[in-house]
């Protein structure tokens, strides 16, 4: 039987081709990743990966190589359940969220890469196969943008298969949201699937007020309208505001998964670079399935596509233009509005590691 | 007016003089300490600390020394609230808790140590002054000692001044953790405040179970029966179990106490060292006095004591035996029952850095 022989983990940073601005997050340059290579006493190798918004990336990577690798050598890698339970509960008091569950993530989606490689089997297949065909939406970070730049931007995203859409919100006057979702809607019509996104700018009674005023622009979601942490005003601004809302990014384990849906979001987008990976990810899209709820996503749609693929209630996968594609063979493609799941073992995001080492921070 | 010259982290390894035990965290050999030193445009300087149980602290000194310093230089010291907020938002995406939190609590520690030993004051006469003399109980991490020792050590305690005790619960069999409990009011009669632990180890059904069967020993509190990210789980342990619910080591911000209260924990615990520092940690002492209760602590003894110094609701403060007096001047002491708030300036912790220095991991 295999033994994981060897966890190694890597720090890049990523400059951005141009910056990219929304609500609470200012303006972003660049992003990091944190891979993290296991190999197996076959020489089997599986990759994971986890980002930032250009923070605590040295300690993610810190975590990995100096805490996790010890911990993880020598176990069955087959047994992602108890080593995932382990990590949590060793890593329990000073982890349970933050770079800890980053770091957690980037090893779990390593994990299920290893297994499905030597499977023989894309990993959509090996978590249970639904559709590989996923609809997909472009993510736009453009909250710094004219309605006419952000009009543009949507005529070059549709160019590139995108048939759903998704702008920030959260400008300092609420008067200019509602001017660029209606250039939108003028441009595009009203069956484009449209998402809006505050990043949690909002107060409770401010988001409600937001969402009242975005209600005739018939958004598919409303997107993180005030900080996690808020059961109770995430179901006042549902109930009030009247739009559906997703929520999850900021969300680091399947028992705050649980918390939120209790409370009122009706689009739970899980991260699997930062939930806790594969593991977590397909407990919160099952768990949404038993709520009657859709599962969406966020961030890392090369990864994201497989679970997706398995969710027979998912809805769209978030697309983001985070420059990574350049570093990767075969990036992901979008067709007609759809992400397709690729059939080659493992997850199938290759890394070009000796282009990766011109980013070494 | 002064400005922040420098921020300076140190990681630290303490072995314990012996090894303790709990339900989840096993066997302990020795803990971490990371301390946040600043230092101002006149020299004067403020000193914080965090500790973890032995895991993280690479990654709480990379992210202290690597991301805060360059974003807190310069700043005005006094500002402690807009510092405070810059950062939680600045590390929202790969922060809002783990290690990230630890970092920012230690920052704020040495922030507010600054400002009172600037001004002349004991902390907690900074903070608003209520009572120097705190009542203190003695926090032992004992799960695996018989009835017998865990007596002989409660006669230590009460021989080091202590007058009230908590013991671990949560052993294999519940019998053997009421037969510890008969052992300690067999002893010590049925006036000892004594409160029991679990550390997250039951399941609600389970806690249920075990409460009502520790109700015949007048317990204090019953601290983290579960995991805490389960408020209707902690409010069935409150109502079907019959003992007030302590929670907080595990919570790592101001809104998840608000959900922590919410849901029925009626002796809230913040960790200094892990809530995101003096600052949190007086909004929810005010937090818990809003809704008519009392404030407990975790951890850090000797800083929180000027903490609850200032708070008319204070409960008890936890003292631990973590072995870190040795590495301090004038360590608190515990008399009669109390432990008193010293009058020196600052927060009055003067670590012997010398001696630090072989500890370094």
């Amino acid at each position: 039987m295999p033994r994981i022989d060897r966890l190694h983990a890597d720090h890049y940073l990523i400059a951005l081709p141009r910056t990219l601005e929304d609500s609470m997050h200012g303006t972003m340059t660049g992003f990091e990743i944190v891979t993290a290579r296991i190999t197996d006493s076959d020489g089997a190798e599986g990759v994971g990966y986890t980002f930032t918004c250009g923070v605590n990336g040295g300690a993610i990577a810190d975590i990995l190589g100096r805490e996790m690798a010890p911990r993880v050598a020598g176990r069955d890698p087959d047994l992602i359940e108890a080593i995932w339970k382990d990590l949590w509960w060793a890593f329990h008091y000073g982890g349970r969220g933050g770079p800890t569950v980053l770091a957690q993530s980037a090893l779990d989606i390593a994990l299920w890469d290893l297994k499905s490689k030597r499977a023989g089997l894309a990993l959509w297949r090996l978590l249970g196969g639904y559709d590989p065909r996923v609809p997909a939406y472009a993510g736009g970070i453009d909250l710094d943008l004219t309605p006419e730049e952000l009009v543009a931007q949507t005529h070059d995203n549709i160019e590139r298969g995108h048939r759903a859409i998704k702008i920030k919100v959260g400008r300092d006057r609420l008067s200019e949201d509602v001017a660029r979702m209606a250039a939108m809607r003028a441009e595009f019509g009203p069956d484009l699937p449209l998402m809006a996104d505050a990043n949690m700018k909002y107060s409770v009674d401010g988001a409600i007020r937001a969402a009242r005023a975005f209600r005739a622009f018939d958004l598919t979601w409303f997107e993180e309208p005030i900080p996690p942490e808020d059961p109770a005003g995430h179901r006042r601004i549902l109930t009030e505001g009247g739009i559906p809302i997703a929520s999850g990014e900021n969300l680091r384990s399947l028992w705050e998964f649980r918390t939120a849906i209790e409370g009122g979001v009706s689009f739970p987008e899980p991260d699997v670079t930062n939930c806790g990976g594969v593991t977590p990810f397909m407990k919160i899209a099952r768990l949404a399935e038993a709520y009657h709820l859709p599962v969406t996503s966020h961030g890392a749609h090369d990864i994201t596509v497989q679970l997706l693929a398995a969710c027979p209630n998912r809805s769209y996968l978030e697309a983001h233009g985070f420059g990574l594609d350049s570093y990767i063979d075969e990036p992901l493609a979008i067709e007609n509005g759809h992400a397709i799941a690729p059939d080659r073992p493992g997850h199938g995001v290759a890394f070009d590691w000796d282009k990766l080492e011109s980013c070494r921070p």
